[in-house]
């Protein structure tokens, strides 16, 4: 597929048919990203960069009100300072792009290019931190990090290179550490809900698949409509792992040299991808308004240049600036051309104005998700559109919530659990704390992982782990994921 | 020098005697930056931070205004990529830090850390744009870059990597391309007075120290009190140097194909430091009211515990809420110790309340920039706060101009130029445009060199290049400089 096509070229691929062709057209076409010739890279083109700087903004405000501040540290890991944490560099090291020259002069340590930075700031902090006085202390990066992936990239879902927020907090005791928790998760999840429109199911990873590092982490997954999870923001509670790694050490109130707790936390550009794969369909990408920029496109319908039409649409155009409308008044296409443009590109509302409606006072209202039309007073436009706005927000989120209920299941044992996974759902399932357990579950079904354990756990007592036969240690969800 | 260190501990190098010893001091003490194991890249810590996003939102705004739009392009240019305009990678290629590896793989290309976006960007440009409605196509990133200075670094003045934003457009013609510059140049020479309170001069840039693969250059320089210029933000003119280079063409409305015309303009972080060192002193940093987030700290005074003191306090830091203050009730800590610990971190402006001005109902109010005290009644506070905010922002850019104005001279010849150059003026003399009568500069007067051409130019003609002794082709500003 090409970068270079018509404005308004549709797409040929089905959601329904053929989710992941789809999936790449809908970000092609409606110019939500682009490919350079550095493979696994995207470019991310305004549309979608200007979400992003909303969900920056939004999580930023939130973590300003719980004392969290701002940082930047460097892009450059070097590797022995990487290598400090055994867990953490297992787990990310083969994935590291390492930086070995500058300019013609060969460096003398290998620098890698940050995957995360908890090495990088966490021997900061060891510097930063003295007393109890200093704690606790809460800061933030948003930042770009390099993890070279080797599987198959897909826009916004896998890059190489991604955009991410990190949080870094250090506190005093591990029951403070731990109140983290909710407060971040439920910013996330506000953001998730309120903003993008995406449900999710909150809970704890198992050991074989939290952070390399931490001691436990706490995920939002969602919910694809080809019937793959995908997790999306989370919050590791590291423990003092790091801190014994990194030599985080503070004075307590009675003079006694103890390691700080720690935990870090992240959302990043892939929830861009969630959302556009979620709420998008056939014509096009489609956009809960709370993250649309421009929420109206205002199409004048007149077959010659009618000066009324036109001056009653840019008079339209102004009462409604608060919405950022697009005017579109090129003369050089047809409206049919401008709808079709403009429901590829996801403008949550149409309004028209014809001959008809200007003769009536009025204008037609049509809803990007539904296609529903309303004609409305123009009187009453500006009330209309903040309706429509909101029934469209929560229209999004209900199909969305919709589609991942009915995808949850629950199965204690194997061979139904395996029938419900080829039916694409969720399972909850027991299970046993080992990783042969999960090792043997994706042997049986290809692609199926365990997501999280739900925070709220159904009695476990007596039963048995539905891969191993042994007692289980807990309920989790397992499913196909990215 | 240690990070490890008593809150208030203060300056112990004067700035008027050892100003690059002050600075260092300054920078570690006051807690804008931070050392890490990576050599030449520094951690900006959040009173730093948060005045560069100030910067960046300020620069959004208005760049918004002339619909600019943001997106984000990746960190990695593949070497072939990079060396298709050939003065741009050899102005770039000694300093580019590549990366060779990525896990245990050996990467069968080199990719540059971008060192700036030109190659990356343009490489999409040449598929985005297709006809002249597709121009002007005004993008903008904010991103990091490495530049791998093998000079020594100073914090925020020379790091290896450095944050900026690079806004680069394309238009159809040379005219609308160059009316670009003073959109560009005002918004940057808005923030940096308006803002930061640096003066600067504006002007182009002599072929020899223009942009690598631009066309011509304009800059900002700014005078530091050592008695150096600096150079700030910029806007280049790349004509069709890089639409050729990159394959950039457009069809125009009566079916030509022609190569658009481009720009480039960037404010980086460096400015951090400028402003840092301008109006900073002996007991630590100056900020500006328009850029410091707390612009007071309140320090109740009272022998023992007075409660009525503290009460009154807090309602004066409620009232003041919009001005983000920080209320010091610290006990374990004297009053003077809180003096000296806000003085060095530079909030703008201190009210002390004691037990008379309790009786009184009144504040004293104590400014960072000139330590001067006022009382004021407590119905008054406010008003007083505004007025106070608004007279530090003017004197410190007062000050900092008037540092500028005093440094600038003119000079016709050769021996009077090194002697002012020698009393540390920035100099405006004849040169001829060539590469031999800078050199020649240089060769007589080690660390000066050319800044920029004023826009206004005094008459030429007649005149002769102060060290080729040929005929001059311009007037333009030399001075000892980073």
């Amino acid at each position: 597929m090409t970068e270079n096509k018509k404005s308004n070229e549709g797409l040929t691929a089905k959601k329904e048919e053929n989710f992941s062709e789809w999936y790449q057209q809908l970000i092609l076409k409606a110019e939500l990203a682009g490919y350079t010739s550095v493979s696994g890279c995207i470019v991310f083109r305004p549309t979608a960069w200007q979400i992003w700087e909303k969900i920056r903004d939004e999580v930023d405000k939130r973590l300003k009100k719980i004392n969290v501040k701002n940082v930047y540290f460097p892009l450059f890991i070097p590797e022995s300072l990487l290598k400090k944490e055994q867990e953490h560099v297992k787990g990310f090291s083969p994935e590291v792009a390492w930086v070995t020259q500058a300019g013609n002069t060969k460096l003398q340590e290998r620098l890698a290019i940050r995957p995360t930075s908890e090495a990088i700031m966490y021997e900061s902090y060891s510097k930063w931190i003295r007393s109890w006085r200093d704690l606790p202390l809460k800061y933030n990066q948003w930042s770009n990090v390099v993890r070279w992936e080797f599987k198959h990239p897909i826009p916004f879902f896998r890059t190489r290179e991604f955009v991410f927020n990190e949080g870094h907090t250090a506190f005093a005791t591990k029951q403070e550490a731990e109140k983290e928790a909710i407060q971040i998760i439920n910013i996330y999840k506000e953001i998730l809900e309120d903003y993008l429109a995406i449900p999710g199911i909150i809970g704890k990873k198992t050991d074989k698949e939290k952070f390399a590092g931490a001691e436990y982490t706490l995920t939002i997954e969602s919910y694809l409509p080809n019937g793959k999870a995908i997790q999306g923001p989370d919050f590791h509670h590291d423990g003092q792992n790091f801190a014994k790694a990194y030599n985080i050490k503070f004075k307590t109130k009675d003079e006694k040299e103890e390691y700080v707790w720690q935990n870090t936390w992240a959302i990043s550009t892939r929830m861009l991808g969630v959302m556009f794969a979620l709420h998008s369909d056939n014509k096009g990408v489609v956009l809960p308004p709370q993250v649309a920029q421009n929420k109206i496109v205002i199409v004048p319908i007149s077959s010659e240049k009618d000066k009324k039409i036109l001056d009653q649409s840019k008079k339209i155009f102004k009462q409604l600036s608060k919405y950022d409308p697009i005017l579109d008044d090129r003369s050089e296409v047809t409206p049919g051309f401008k709808f079709h443009e403009w429901e590829l590109k996801g403008i949550p509302i149409r309004i028209e104005i014809g001959p008809k409606d200007l003769k009536s006072k009025q204008a037609v209202i049509i809803r990007r998700d539904t296609s529903e039309k309303k004609i409305t007073k123009i009187t009453n436009l500006q009330k209309q559109i903040d309706l429509t706005l909101k029934e469209i927000q929560n229209n999004l989120f209900n199909k969305a919530n919709k589609l991942l209920k009915n995808a949850l299941d629950k199965s204690d044992n194997l061979k139904d659990t395996l029938n419900k996974l080829q039916k694409q759902k969720l399972v909850l399932v027991p299970l046993k704390n080992s990783t042969k357990a999960e090792e043997l579950l994706q042997e049986k079904f290809k692609g199926a992982k365990t997501l999280n354990m739900p925070l709220k756990q159904p009695p476990i007592k007596g039963k048995k782990c539905i891969t191993t036969n042994q007692p289980a240690d807990y309920w989790v969800y397992v499913g196909k994921s990215y």
